[in-house]
């Protein structure tokens, strides 16, 4: 999503092309090519598919949409299966209009976890719940810290279920840190991603995440954290920013490899 | 601030007609009217002034961006006094440019707050931390949850430094109600304030909160969490909205009457 101005194959060629090894991939531009096309291009490319973003929007309230939801994850869980990947991150899902119930809401995100758990792990599928940015919490996740999203996935086997920590939604969150620990030592560290806090946030807030080293948070102190805690899979940069999709593509994906080596090493 | 395109004594006109006794003010507005002036013009009003609005930016770390700022909540404590009021609200500031580091910059906070909690409790004036949402941590405020901002005045005497609550901040934080408890025992809730969250949030997101009952926060649940630890202070309400900034200013304050009668009782 990072260099979403740029196609599938063109994504490809240009991670073989830089020397990156793997690549976290969303499920809308996958399914516009095609799964099974999809799993073949990257396979093909000799890339690690590090994970599939997204499962989740599971707060509803009216149950044909919750099946609806159910279904949809089910088929999430597939298509990671088809690309080879074990880890699907989930967006767990806002208020629904006119609800002021977040308690309600996580509860019922639980519930929804208690259907796809087990029909995840039976496929070799890990669900990484990820907290967002509490700015996103009536309209996109009700789950706004790493505690949060760790009271929910310990309900579960952690084989099926654990967490995502993204810096950019968790930055300014003193009790992250030991948040960290706690999700490493029950083994429920699934992703790590990277993005950087920049201001002004524009209209909306989804499409000003930084560039690595453009903003407020020490990319190498976070590193540093999953790192000491024995965390030893993907760290993906996952940059929203409208700017920076207007440019070139493969700029963009060497510039973001150079920072990554600038920033988090 | 709730309605600002109102003048001092338009403002003061429109709390007395509508039987609202008590205002906040802010310091830009009061010092342009001029501070002895807009203390007699309220109490001229028979209006009580429940907190001035303030103080903070603590975290510069250059030493005459610090001594300026101490001096300048100095004054503010002054004109609290001069107001008749005995809470000065603060806003903690954010981090200095080009820093990453939080945790230093909540440090200085302290650090200032150790020079102006003892300036303040002679003059009969409570500082109230208060935590802003975590969007604002890099540019405004590094205190962004209600545990922060009372490791932060659990240092000081409570009768000089307690904290503000605010709704539009805290509502996402399913540790806000504890700290409710924990504060209010401390005798430290100084002052208790509303606005409602909407989306999508504006360009900048400073001034997108909503009227009270036009979003996502329960304000009856939250009102009653104050009242359930004995806090019997005033009850604010602080919406920065361009929108209803541009409407007219008394209407705005007779809606806002109706709507906290309808939506906080």
């Amino acid at each position: 999503m990072t260099v979403k101005q740029l196609s599938l194959p063109e994504l490809a060629a240009a991670c073989v092309e830089l020397g990156v090894g793997g690549v976290g991939l969303w499920r809308e531009p996958v399914r516009a090519y095609g799964v099974e096309a999809a799993a073949k291009l990257v396979r093909d490319a000799g890339l690690n598919v590090t994970t599939l973003c997204r499962g989740g929007f599971l707060t509803a309230i009216d149950a044909g949409e919750r099946a609806a939801a159910l279904e949809d994850n089910r088929r999430a869980i597939d298509e990671a299966v088809t690309l080879g990947t074990n880890v699907l991150v989930l967006v767990s899902g806002g208020l629904p209009v006119g609800s002021h119930d977040l308690k309600g809401a996580r509860e019922r995100i639980a519930e929804g976890l208690a259907e796809l758990a087990p029909y995840a792990g039976e496929r070799g599928v890990r669900l990484a719940i990820e907290p967002l940015h509490p700015m996103f919490a009536s309209d996109r996740c009700v789950v706004s810290t790493l505690d949060q999203a760790l009271d929910i996935a310990e309900r579960f086997p952690a084989d099926q279920v654990g967490v995502c920590v993204d810096t950019y939604h968790v930055w300014w969150d003193d009790r992250a840190p030991a948040g960290i620990v706690r999700a490493a030592e029950g083994g429920r560290l699934h992703t790590f991603q990277l993005a950087d806090w920049i201001t002004p946030l524009p209209e909306g807030v989804l499409n000003g995440r930084g560039q690595l080293g453009d903003g407020s948070i020490d990319m190498r102190e976070w590193r540093e954290r999953v790192e000491a805690v024995g965390y030893t899979g993907p760290i993906e940069v996952e940059i929203f920013n409208d700017e920076l999709w207007a440019g070139d593509g493969r700029a963009l994906l060497a510039k973001t490899a150079e920072r990554f080596t600038e920033q988090v090493w």
